[in-house]
C-alpha cells in the first residue's frame, strides 16, 4: 500500500535508498510494491516514485554505474555530437543503423540503447531485443515513442523507457504562435492580393486580448498557453481531465472538465489540441464539437490525429461553420493523396513536422547526456520516464 | 539658457508652475526660452522639458481647462467609443468628415482637434485651419503624422501636435514575429506541398537562438526585440545613431553604431528596419547592405519605405543573395502595379497594413481620453509630443 516514506518501517526500500543515493522529499508518497519491481527491474538503480504534486510516477533513483551505450543512428548524424563529452563511467559500444552489423558480443554488453531519429527504431530495435541480456535502459531522442512499442519490449518490467519529451515543446509552440498569426493576419489574403498586383489596406487581426482554449492541458499545451499569455496577452482558458490541478497555475484564467467541452469552445477564438490520443479522447473534436464553436474560431491540432474526426472538420471547414484550422498531425499518417483536407484553403497543413528541427534534435542529445551524467554520479534521473503500458 | 528647475530665479517659470500644477521631476532640465514660448503657445497650459535620459523634449503641462473637441472622422466609427467617457471640462464640439458642414462658430470655439484615421486629416485640416484662431493641440489616432505636415501648421509653434505612437507598436510587434516564422517554418513550402497533395516532413527552422538585428532601435524596435527575447530566446543586436544610449539596456545584447553597419548586418539572420525616414537613412539599405548580409538572412521592413532601395533589394531577392524579405512599407505608396516586387516569391508583401487593427483603434481613442483627463485635471501629458521640425 501507499505510504510515506520518511515513515516507512520497509527495510528494502530503506536499503534501496542507501544503494541509490536516493534523497526523500516532500509531498513524495511510494507505492511499496512498485518500488521493489523498480528495484528489481534495474538491478537496484533505479526507483519509481509517486510525486503527489503532478499526480505521476517519476524515476527517481539511478542506472548502474558502468553505462554501456548502444545507438541505434546514423554515424554522420551532428546532433549525436553532444555524446562526445561523454563522463567517465559511460560509454559508447557502436553506432548503428544496420542491426545485422552488431557482434553479438557488442549487444550483450550493451545496458543502454540511444533510439535516435534517424535508427529506425520500430523496426531495428525488435531485431536485436532477444540478443541484449543486459539492457535495462531506452532513451528515445524523439517525444513520441508509438513506434518502439512492440510486445516484448513494451512488456518487459526489466527495461526502462525515458524520452525526451519537454524537449521539443519550444518547436510546437514556435509552430502555434505562427498558425494562429497566419489566420489573425490573413496571410491567404496576403498571398492572394500578391498573386493579383492588388494593394489592399484591409485590417488585420491581433492575437492579443483573444481567446485560446487548450484542450489536453499538460506540458506542451501549458506551454503554448504561457507564450501566448506572457508574450501576447491572450487569454488562456483550459479543458483537462482533472481541473482542480491547474487552479491557480498562473497561466490559465479558467480551467474546464471534460463534460464542459461544448461550454468552454464557445468562448474560444483559437482551441488547441494538445490531448494525447486514449480512448477517451478519440474523435473528441466531432461535429459536435466544431458545432460548439463560433463561426471565427480557428482549430489548431499538435496533439494526435485520431483526436479530431477528419470528415467532421472536413464539413466545418467547407462550410464555414467555423473560420480555419492548422493540422500537423492526422488520422492516418502519411495524409492520404485522396483526402479532401488537402483542398481547403481555409486549412494550413503541414506534415508532422512542428517538432521536425535540427535544433532541438541536438538538444535532445544533449538532454540524454544530462541523464547520463546523472546516471554515473548516482542522481535521479527526474521526470523523463515513459508508463510503457500507457504508451506515453 | 538651460538650468536645473529647483534653483531657478525665474519668476514666470515659477508662476507656470504653480498655475499647470506642475511637478518638479528628478533629471530635468528647463530651457527657460522654450518653456517661456510654450506658456505662450497653450495660453499658460502646457510647457516643454528636456527630459536628460531620453534627450528628448516632453510635454509635462496641460492644456486649458474647457476643452473643446472637434473629432474629425466618421459618426459611425466603432473607435471612436472611448470618447463616450469624456470627463468634466471636455466636451465634443463635432464630428465630421466633410469640413464644409461644420459651422464657423464651431470651428472657431474648438481648441482640440482629434485627427481619426478615417477624418482624411492630410486633406481636411487644411481646409479649415485658418478658421480656428482657439486651436492649441492636435491629435491623431495614428502613430504616422506626416499626412498632416501641411506647412501653415507645421510652422505653427501655437498648435502642439501629440500622437498615438506607441499604442501601434503590439501590432507590428505581432507581424514582425509572424514575418519572421514565415521563413523560418517555410511557409511557402508547406503551401505549396498542400496545393500538390505532397507529404514532405522537411526540417523546419526555429526562430530560436537565431540573431535579429534591428536597425532604428527606438520605441518601436525595442518593443519587437523585447518579444523577439523574451517569448522566443532571440539573441538580438541593435544599430542606432547613439549606441551608448542602449547599453545594458537588458533586451540588446550588442549595441552598434551606423558606421558599423555593414559589421552587424554580417551576423544577422533577420534584419529590422525600423528606422525613420531622415536624410541619413534614405537607401540606408543599398545593394552594399543586402552584400554584407549572409545568404540565409531574412529582411524586414516595417519602418519607412525608402530607407529600402527597392531595385537593390529586387536583385537580392531575385539573385538568390538574400533568403527572403517582407515588406509592409514601400517608397512608393500604393506600390505600383509594374514593381517588380510583386512577382518575387521569397517576398511577403502587406500593403502597410501591419498595424492596422481595429484594437489598436479602439486603445488610441482610449490613449487619447487618458490624456485628455490628464489635461483637465492639470497633469502631465508624458512624452507624446510630436516635433513637428523633424515631422516624428
Amino acid at each position: 500500500g501507499k505510504r510515506v516514506f520518511q515513515r516507512s518501517r520497509n527495510a528494502p526500500l530503506r536499503s534501496l535508498m542507501a544503494r541509490t543515493g536516493f534523497r526523500v522529499q516532500r509531498n513524495l508518497l511510494f507505492a511499496s510494491s512498485l518500488v521493489r519491481k523498480a528495484g528489481i527491474r534495474t538491478g537496484g538503480g533505479c526507483c519509481l516514485a509517486f510525486l503527489r504534486s503532478s499526480r505521476r510516477f517519476v524515476a527517481m533513483g539511478t542506472q548502474p554505474a558502468g553505462l554501456s551505450i548502444l545507438v541505434l543512428g546514423d554515424k554522420n548524424d551532428t546532433s549525436l555530437e553532444p555524446l562526445k563529452q561523454l563522463p567517465d563511467g559511460a560509454s559508447i559500444v557502436a553506432v548503428e543503423n544496420n542491426p545485422d552489423s552488431i557482434e553479438d558480443s557488442v549487444l550483450e554488453r550493451a545496458t543502454c540503447v540511444y533510439a535516435s531519429c534517424k535508427g529506425k527504431v520500430g523496426v531495428n530495435l525488435p531485431k536485436i531485443y532477444s540478443k541484449m541480456p543486459n539492457l535495462t535502459w531506452v532513451h528515445s531522442q524523439t517525444a513520441g515513442v508509438d513506434t518502439i512499442m512492440f510486445p516484448e519490449f513494451a512488456n518487459d518490467e526489466k527495461v526502462t523507457l525515458t524520452n525526451a519529451k519537454s524537449v521539443y515543446n519550444k518547436s510546437l509552440v514556435e509552430y502555434v504562435i505562427f498558425a494562429m498569426m497566419y489566420f489573425a493576419k490573413d496571410c491567404q489574403r496576403l498571398l492572394r492580393n500578391q498573386r493579383n498586383r492588388t494593394w489592399d489596406a484591409f485590417f488585420i487581426e491581433m492575437i492579443r486580448h483573444k481567446t485560446l482554449g487548450v484542450v489536453g492541458y499538460g506540458d506542451i499545451g501549458r506551454d503554448c498557453a504561457r507564450t501566448a499569455k506572457q508574450a501576447f496577452n491572450m487569454k488562456i482558458v483550459a479543458l483537462r481531465r482533472r481541473p482542480s490541478l491547474s487552479d491557480g497555475d498562473g497561466i490559465a484564467d479558467e480551467v474546464y472538465g471534460p463534460d464542459q467541452l461544448h461550454e468552454m469552445l464557445g468562448k474560444c477564438d483559437y482551441v488547441l489540441c494538445a490531448a494525447p490520443l486514449t480512448r477517451a479522447t478519440k474523435h473528441f473534436f466531432n461535429a459536435d464539437a466544431f458545432s460548439a464553436m463560433k463561426k471565427s474560431t480557428v482549430f489548431l491540432n499538435i496533439g494526435r490525429g485520431p483526436v479530431c474526426q477528419e470528415a467532421a472538420l472536413v464539413d466545418a471547414l467547407a462550410s464555414g461553420a467555423i473560420r480555419g484550422a492548422a493540422l500537423d498531425v492526422f488520422e492516418k499518417e502519411p495524409l492520404s493523396k485522396e483526402s479532401k483536407l488537402w483542398e481547403l484553403e481555409n486549412l494550413l497543413l503541414s506534415p508532422h513536422n512542428a517538432d521536425l528541427t535540427e535544433l532541438c534534435r541536438v538538444e535532445a542529445t544533449e538532454h540524454f547526456l544530462e541523464l547520463i551524467q546523472k546516471s554515473v554520479a548516482g542522481e535521479p534521473l527526474g521526470n523523463v520516464i515513459v508508463d510503457k503500458k500507457a504508451g506515453y
